[in-house]
């Protein structure tokens, strides 16, 4: 049961360290700590994927491959499955989580919005390095209209 | 499955972060690194004492609050329980894991015995952190003699 929670606990923590020993709260120094935990969860999307059962993954298409971190990662992380998935099938994805677990604590006002970015960083790191370990390329981002509800977009450049 | 690895590639990202940026590698800034790892586990230990089942404890005996640690802490954070629990019924409780897990990813080579400490840390203030949940407040260090056994000695100053 608790490490259910351990994960959340444990990205709370960090989250809090960083913005904490920032050495420098202004935007620069927030964008340091963003890309700080955007790298963490690469490093870490990146050791899940390749833990995560891929058999059924062979010679699918991309869109595959998105299904499987909507369903596969987002249990594996969060314990729930993504809760939409949408595409212009032109390599850009759009995961909407309408409860996204790192955003749960905050309370629901807007004038919490602007702390969201810090919430969301290493998730989209996570999604990022279990697409490369996939062997996918992709620019993922993340936005907030309304919490606790939550779009990641990823873009897959063509090559 | 992947969130029993979630939190172990979590907390090597962590250690990873914190001495790569350390201002001072030396052992000033390897002790402030220590002290920041001691605290984020602090405050998840103390988060996870508030969730777990401890209903049985009421009324019972401070070895009875250590036994539930090895048991109940030990098997949410790291899915088994410690191997062994001594005390010398003065204060003192020695709690022996014969393959922690978070060492498990070392070499058990003597040459890695120095960079221990880094991956002890944060399970020291997760130990102090339940224990000060549970009402009882204590000095955890650990040590390791031959990876991956650790032991943790926890001092419970008589009040």
């Amino acid at each position: 049961m608790a490490d259910t929670v351990l994960f959340e606990f444990l990205h709370t923590e960090i989250v809090a360290e960083l913005w904490a020993h920032d050495p420098d709260p202004g935007p620069g120094g927030q964008k340091m700590s963003l890309s700080v935990l955007e790298g963490m969860g690469f490093r870490v999307g990146q050791a899940l994927g390749e833990r995560l059962p891929r058999e059924t993954l062979a010679f699918r298409e991309e869109l595959d491959v998105l299904k499987f971190l909507c369903k596969d990662l987002w249990v594996a992380v969060f314990q729930k499955q993504m809760d939409s998935l949408r595409t212009n099938h032109q390599g850009t994805y759009v995961l909407q989580d309408n409860s996204f677990p790192l955003l749960l604590p905050m309370a629901s006002g807007l004038q919490y919005l602007e702390e969201a970015p810090k919430f969301l960083a290493f998730t989209c790191g996570l999604l990022r390095g279990a697409l490369c370990t996939l062997g996918i390329e992709s620019v993922v981002t993340a936005s907030v209209a309304a919490l606790p509800i939550c779009k990641f977009q990823v873009v897959i450049p063509k090559s």
